[in-house]
């Protein structure tokens, strides 16, 4: 290489940073249009970055917990807060505002922080989640069904967009690893540098084990001819792109998993009757202009089609006009600028092409050609915020075409059916936005009409005005994706982004053989009656399984009485024997349902105090038989399952309840949380 | 057409049956290889067949609710079930015995049944269902997210292997229908003949709308030309001709979704210490004999590989020897016979070409050349079941040939590791089953190893071993499908299958505007606090959101020493004020919270006979904020979700209930289960 050229970007991969040397892709600055750097992977051994991967970094994952894996995000968290301001500076080149960069890094923040929080609500503190209960698949209860997740035992290959190269790379990172799943991280090459200083600090940080990250900063070569049906692709970019790659023989013969995310037109709608309403208006026209500024209007959820009612369409074209105008562009680094550059004077080309076209049927109604800049910028990059309003609505190309920067579209309609079938032309999109009155018949019918057409759909009122979280932004807790022209795929949506990364087995023996593989209790297994109540024994000491059977109680007459003059509850089922009677259930006066419960209680608790410290609720009660005066109930308490707590000294443990008349028959199941004592050594 | 020439199998499109002039595919007697018909689907105008799905079929299946469509599914059992003598007819013509032909038709019919129910169970009766709590966007309740399922606007297009021509056929179109997906249904050529017989029937009975199930006899021509992001392919067969589908621009491009299932290498495991315990070792050969003949071997879900330990080998080569000298071959109609043919000549010669090769490292350990045949029949479809041993271990075409016929291969092995190893190399597989006891920590080892290579794993064990249901039986409960070269797909499993021809859409609003669009009250949403008691209400004229603000209560230590008196729940908490302060959890004695729920239900219960016939169950209790004596209670009850039931005059209303303290804390939260009575015209 000669001196003058510039550095490449290094990639982290096998254990080691290497730093390529072979062609590769520019890393521009977008404020002057000079290389900074060369994205390249080139003489990488792709297949020893996958046997790594596999090899050395999935066998760790796969030895934590769930939630051990889901501290480790949290440790994240703090590794990259540390180094904001390196990023902010770094995403400035990529012609990102401060606003713009918090999006992206506080952002990927955020999502890594969702996921370790849900992750330790939502899933044990085990290698296995169970998924569903069990399927009774034998009279006798001698073979159960139990679907389960465990790790895939390959590897995640996630292919970024540029736009936002923290944010979008963490939201899929965060998933696979808290599934236990090694990850191949590539950034697009335009905003690789903010990536690459990202991953250094991931990297650096060893929070997570050797192999279960690496970092490819370019062009990953033949390394898809290493995958098979146990990785996953994760691509968030264009359709285009999605379709090479989506044809790879890795995909159609090896039935590796491809994930895909790509741009879409997402519409907004103003309902019709929201047309005269100036707080639904100046909603809606808020929701575009701030869709067409941040980031530029590079965004795979900006609006591009905003739907106009027709008697809407003066104000809202005026509405644009007068906020618009108060955008200022320029050097993102410069307190007084509102919207930054597009990544690249490339980028902008593409965006002006597309505007072109759309003019063939549109009418340009905001947009300077030549805005003023401030700041010591080369123009080449920056393009004013620009609306067109369509005046052929038998113009296809405005549902076709995707200007990917502050370009948005306004269509005017009619009606709600208009509406539907409008939106349903983009193909697929990542989000609609409907803005309108809650109790609008036309909210239903758009919602009906296009639900299945998109991964999210938002609706603004009066009531979530001031609270909604904005049309273009995903949340960790929501899917993110859609089907059709958006992709197809789904990320995010707390645990259920995880499923890509886990396979769900449908496991089946007798009940001991479910409770010892899951960790939990099947219905059925032995229960260890040879134990201290198991009241007595700490959250360490348990074992799934241990279980106490209680004495008999009979149940009286007196006791109802008893039990409704206490409660309050008379209801006639357990006071009027006539009644009773007559009702098409029961054959004469009943036990309360929470009598049982309570008398439950009394069975099986211990008063003095002990590991068990509360009883926090209670969960699936089902009263299955009556019980009437005379009638003898016992139970069963069963240790179920048991969880850690963020609480050093505490776990939480559920119990399963069993409550029998003198029959056999179950009169009452339950389970039952406590939270019980840890044995902490100091 | 010659007069003498075969008949063209009919297909029913665009409301019509019509039969196609042109060039087919034989569909052979397997018995005789007689052509009895010819598979075409020669000019049918595809892209008519899928407009008439997506304009006719779809609309009106999503005009039912999920518990309409359900009830339809239920109707087609007694449709096909009058005509089982008809298709057992027919299969007998495939080389089905009866036993082969109860596994598809009955197993088929099962299928239907087990969606009939596990929709009404488990999915609304109603156009929307929710996945998942509600998840909590702003601070103050305003916006929420709730993740809804909704049925796709395309069309689910289900091409079926020849094997099990109604089983497998109906295992895809029950999901898709009870989904609200209208089906184009394809079957294989070579028992196309008996999918026909069963869509005569179907379509005739008129149970589902027109438009919902079209049927096309033949190869589909450029039926996917027509097929996008709204569509669902469902392919089993080859991984060869999934390659190739799933290389079509539909799915590349489009982004429409392809769901296989390819056969795949499943194995059968006997465990090490399993090897000299008879019990298992007769278990493991009577497995491996009943998938080797059950419908010739011809089926994905089949063993191919056997690990058996080394020490086992000699036992159970001579148990099969002697099991499979029972099994005689033959016309399958004739009584004698428990295994009857493959469906052509051909399917035998690629299964003998295979063997073939796998004795390059296999020594045929069971096998008659020349079997003797009972009845009048051509031998050119048969085979006996055959049984190799692997000599070669380092012999690798064990792991990637399929013999898709009686075909089976022993694989000596050392101990759980090797076995871990062994069943990976299927790179993918349907099932695998494993022998040996519970308690056995190779079982563990074993599902720790392969479980993600699966979609199903079956352990046989003392306690399941006489219930189990089958290696190679696929259940309507579970899901079917695999990874890697099982081909990537999931069917079945209750709801689970459901959600390919479902849109997860992540809806976004306020909690009035939530509760509108899915029928189910969303916290936050407005109570109407103006009706009637709403206990007083039916069924019918309850709506979503009527509520009950309730007097408030006080708790006293009296009421608190009371219930510990009726219940015998004396536990320190609530009976002693020192050691309840000493918890970490109380600030002195605090109310039972089954107290809570006791006398709550005494705030909102209206003591006579009404609609509410019953409580039968309660939901996520959670105690929230402890009670102390002099605490008052008071609760908000509200009509969250509304449910019929089987009974045409009962209905199931589940209740928000929220216990607030005086000073507006939730002390607890909890749904109520109660069956309301409906108004029944007479």
């Amino acid at each position: 290489m000669a001196t003058d050229a510039p550095p490449a970007l290094q990639s982290y991969v096998v254990g080691e940073w290497v730093t390529p040397e072979g062609d590769g892709e520019p890393v521009p600055n977008a404020l002057t249009g000079e290389v900074l750097a060369v994205s390249t992977a080139a003489g990488i051994d792709m297949g020893a970055v996958v046997r790594h991967a596999r090899e050395v970094g999935g066998p760790a994952l796969r030895a934590l917990t769930f939630h051990e894996r889901a501290a480790k995000l949290k440790e994240l968290v703090g590794v990259i807060a540390a180094h904001k301001d390196e990023l902010y500076a770094l995403s400035a080149q990529t012609g990102a505002t401060p606003k713009d960069a918090w999006v992206d890094v506080d952002g990927g923040i955020g999502v890594l922080a969702t996921y370790a929080s849900k992750v330790r609500r939502e899933l044990p503190n085990a290698h296995v989640a169970v998924d569903g209960p069990p399927e009774h698949l034998s009279k006798d209860g001698s073979f159960l069904g139990q679907h389960v997740w465990t790790p895939r035992h390959g590897v995640a290959v996630q292919i970024n967009a540029y736009n936002f190269p923290c944010w979008g790379s963490l939201e899929k990172l965060a998933p696979a690893l808290a599934a236990g799943m090694p990850v191949i991280v590539k950034p697009a090459p335009q905003t690789a540098q903010v990536a690459e200083a990202l991953y250094r600090h991931v990297i650096a940080s060893g929070v997570f084990p050797e192999g279960a990250i690496q970092f490819v900063a370019g062009h990953p070569g033949d390394l898809f001819d290493h995958l098979d049906g146990r990785d996953v692709v994760g691509f968030t970019g264009s359709a285009a792109t999605a379709e090479v790659l989506r044809g790879h023989r890795a995909f159609t013969a090896r039935s590796a998993t491809f994930v895909t995310e790509t741009d879409s037109l997402n519409a907004s709608v103003l309902l019709p009757s929201a047309a005269t309403d100036d707080a639904h208006v100046q909603r809606f026209v808020k929701e575009i202009a701030r869709e067409l500024t941040t980031k530029a209007g590079q965004r795979c959820t900006a609006i591009r089609r905003a739907l106009v009612p027709e008697a809407a369409v003066d104000a809202v074209v005026e509405g644009l006009r007068e906020r618009l105008a108060k955008v200022t562009i320029g050097d993102p680094t410069d307190e007084r600028v509102r919207m930054g550059a597009l990544v690249s004077a490339s980028q902008k080309q593409d965006v002006e092409r597309t505007i072109e076209k759309l003019l063939a049927g549109c009418r340009k109604v905001v947009g300077d050609d030549e805005p003023e800049l401030i700041g010591d910028v080369a123009p080449d990059a920056f393009l004013a915020p620009t609306v067109l309003l369509l005046e052929d609505r038998g113009f296809d190309a405005v549902h076709e075409l995707e200007p990917f920067g502050p370009v948005a579209t306004l269509i005017p309609y009619t009606d709600a059916d208009e509406a539907v079938a409008l939106v349903q032309r983009g193909g697929g999109s990542l989000v609609t936005s409907v803005f309108g009155d809650a109790s609008d018949p036309d909210a239903a019918t758009l919602f009906t009409g296009i639900a299945s057409h998109h991964g999210r759909l938002l609706f603004v009122d009066d009531v979530s005005a001031d609270t909604q979280t904005g049309h273009g932004t995903p949340l960790p807790h929501l899917v993110h994706g859609g089907p059709g022209r958006a992709g197809g795929g789904e990320e995010m949506g707390g645990v259920r982004g995880m499923h890509h990364f886990l396979q769900r087995t449908a496991l089946t023996g007798s009940p001991e053989l479910i409770t010892r593989l899951t960790g939990r209790y099947a219905p059925g297994a032995p229960r260890h009656l040879d134990v201290d109540h198991p009241f007595t024994l700490t959250y360490d000491e348990l074992r799934i399984g241990d279980a106490l059977e209680t004495d008999e109680r009979e149940i009286t007459l007196d006791d109802i009485e008893a039990f409704a003059a206490l409660s309050g509850d008379t209801f006639y089922a357990h006071m009027d024997e006539e009644a009773a009677k007559a009702s098409p259930i029961f054959e004469g006066r009943v036990a309360h349902g929470y009598f049982l419960v309570s008398a439950a209680a009394g069975l099986f608790v211990k008063p003095e105090p002990g590991p068990v410290l509360a009883n926090f609720g209670l969960e699936n009660l089902r009263f299955l038989t009556p019980v009437y005066p005379g009638d003898r109930i016992k139970l069963f308490l069963t240790c179920k399952d048991k969880v850690t707590r963020r609480e050093p000294d505490q776990g939480t443990v559920t119990w399963d309840v069993e409550v029998l008349n003198q029959d056999g028959d179950v009169v009452a199941a339950y389970d039952v949380l406590t939270i019980v004592r840890r044995e902490v050594s100091s």
